[in-house]
């Protein structure tokens, strides 16, 4: 027999999990298909390899097939070449109910020089979805490292600007933002 | 012989181009690999897609090769299916010197039912490159309607965002974006 | 109380559509993998992309899942190069009971240059289906425009001459056909 | 030293090849991809699949990089269904000094039943290039059964068709097809 | 009436096979994606063709639908460049109970200069699978000629070192191999 | 002034290299397009992958664009499905002059329930090549770890097995496998 106890604890650990548990990296080659006739990696491209390693990320946070409920703004600063090896890696940084935020980092490296650059950086939000496509509560996210704990504060500030840029929220009812700017 | 007045006019025309110009379409089918096993079109695809019609957008207005140089934030509110048909449609609202804005809009249609819904919109940026891959001049877009008229007005606002973002700019100086928030 | 008068023309309505309610415009970047080893568009990648834009078309007009039954003879005459932009256009000329034909047109625009060519223009007809993968009535077409009118009128010599070319009528059948030769 | 008789010989020999020469089979699986939501395979996909085939028995027949000139009317009576293995089998038929006629037969066979349908035969023409992208001439063909024969003989009435369509010969200038229709 | 011999022979026959019966040729162009930055194909999607062109052999042999068991060592001696024509040709050599070995033949050609090499030979082994994923027993191997006779032969010594390979038979419990060895 | 010890010391750096420097990890959801139609991933997928993953840890070690030269038997015990997460992970066991063996091990996991399974592991090996397609010698392996030394050991017993398959080595002149079966 489970005491009562127990089956609490079970809970507990169930419902959190660290930011490594999601860790996810993926490496793929730039190939022709991928690039303008420059040569040129093409963002959608990146974006949709971002979205998947994301996504993968947020799956074994939540194990829960998840669809991607926004990503926030992404600048491309640096040039990805024809043959590059891409590294996308990401983990989720919190989860609010049925909800998580992604953070993902993108660097690129040249083969024959071996030199390797920070490319991007992005947020992705996605919603795990039950077997009937309704969303459904997913674990929360307890941060062990500084790094983690900063990411996790963060995510508070980045999902008011979501409500906001989504038509959800007023201007100025977001008080972390507001500070921002004054 | 050509007087200095006509030459005048001609640079201008050749330097000043219609939104209308660079309008594009696509219409995309929603096939199996697109989508996650409960049969909802994956984000990354659509942001590929979505990227791929802008750029077509931005490569009529310019008449350069074209590399995105970021995206705006999206979010995904509504969910596509397998076999709907996704209308995308892009126009240049802005030139900034060698870099464009490119406005996208996304719409759904289920086939059997004829429902169709806007399922997104977005910002696209790109910075045309001369064979060289090195930025080029862009003609300047002159907007015509109403709508063109708002959507090249609220460029320079967008703008100012990005370059917050992107860490170029001190929110503090942003006067436009303050007044949002106060 | 529905009576009958309101009762038919509403049947009539539902019944018949214009042919620009079906019109349908795709835009494909020709990627390297589109290209044969001198960089110039294959065919039959060409034939795939007429294919899903025309069916586009028939799906809008029927909302049904559509099969493509035939696709009439399409000459090559001008070189597609690697980067250009492929603008397809197509709409339902015309219908017979289960199946429409459509019309489309490609045209292909070279970036740098600006210069814009008509490649093709093909028919292709579609049998609309069922849940069960059987043939269903569509709307019949109702044309506005001279052109649209023209397309009309001669959907039914297309015809015949499928039908002599699946083996299914007589060529000395064919009245309207038999006035080309003699 | 060659003699001038063997020059001879040995330049006929080059100029002229067997249809079997460039006999060409592709068997393809049918894919989730190459389908719509009904399962059937899209006639898209199929003629992508067999202007890849043809090609590629040009090439054999040519020793060239071939683009495609044109298809003759094809018509999709049988349903291929996802899983099926699509059979393709072409040969040259016949060469017009920088062209030549392809015909290609498609098989399609359900696995568990073993069940197999003729679905389609087509005629795909291509003309060959160097390196340069201009026309070069390609050996004739010297047909050695019946069948190949027949094929060699009707492919001058196909091309009068052709040329009709494509507007580069009268219809009364056609006098085998007028035989057809009176 | 059917007698027991009547139906004895019957069985016999469905149950039992040539290898020819199961031949498949696959004809494929290299792509642009499917070479390195020095435009040499990649061993990988050299494997991946060589997987379908087996597996439909397999599907040929058995009716089922198949899964790839194991391949044995496969060398990539022959540099196969963008543009080649890759011929791969299978048949099954023989069957153990609900799996069967498959041998499998690649070459090159070159179209320019016409040039065909041999590149690889391979075994592949599938297992037949049922409609619920069960493996399901298939028709056994008849060879008919010597060459099929020694593939047939050989099969039980490949079989051996897979077996050992996959820990699951000793070394010194395979005679045949250790004649190799001693 | 540089001292020839200095050199000699600097020139070991330069040529060795540790495991850990190649390492590579993947992760790729398996799509349709990916799985037979009882929602299998294909073997020849995953070999796809594995190569693809592999080549990328011998390019880290090397800087060099490389090309596949062997795989190992490989065999496939586990069945991994339509929505499974397969994450690979692969690195630079030994070098052999211009060539090197890459260890690789897939692992696949089930979303839903959380289940992850080894599914396979496999060698393949690579040589390098410089700008004009002709091998390169490539730095050599200093194994760090326990296991990072048994790989680098074995890795000279799985060579002779290669050059024996490949005809290159006399059975009986491999001492190490005779050791195996006697």
């Amino acid at each position: 027999m489970v005491s009562p106890t127990a089956f609490f604890l079970s809970m507990a650990q169930s419902d959190t999990r660290n930011p490594q548990h999601s860790f996810t990296e993926m490496n793929e080659l730039v190939l022709p298909n991928d690039t303008n006739t420059l040569n040129n990696l093409m963002g959608g491209k990146l974006l949709h390899w971002m979205d998947i390693c994301a996504a993968i990320a947020a799956q074994k946070h939540s194990n829960r097939i998840v669809v991607t409920a926004s990503v926030d703004s992404v600048s491309f600063k640096e040039t990805i070449r024809l043959g590059d090896v891409v590294t996308l890696s990401a983990y989720v940084t919190r989860s609010f109910n049925t909800s998580m935020e992604v953070f993902i980092e993108v660097h690129a490296q040249n083969i024959p020089t071996g030199e390797k650059i920070k490319s991007n950086e992005a947020y992705y939000t996605f919603v795990a979805l039950d077997s009937r496509n309704r969303p459904v509560k997913v674990p929360t996210i307890e941060p062990q490292t500084d790094l983690e704990n900063e990411k996790f504060a963060g995510a508070l500030r980045r999902r008011q600007i979501r409500l906001i840029l989504a038509g959800k929220m007023k201007p100025e009812d977001a008080q972390e933002l507001k500070n921002l700017f004054v």
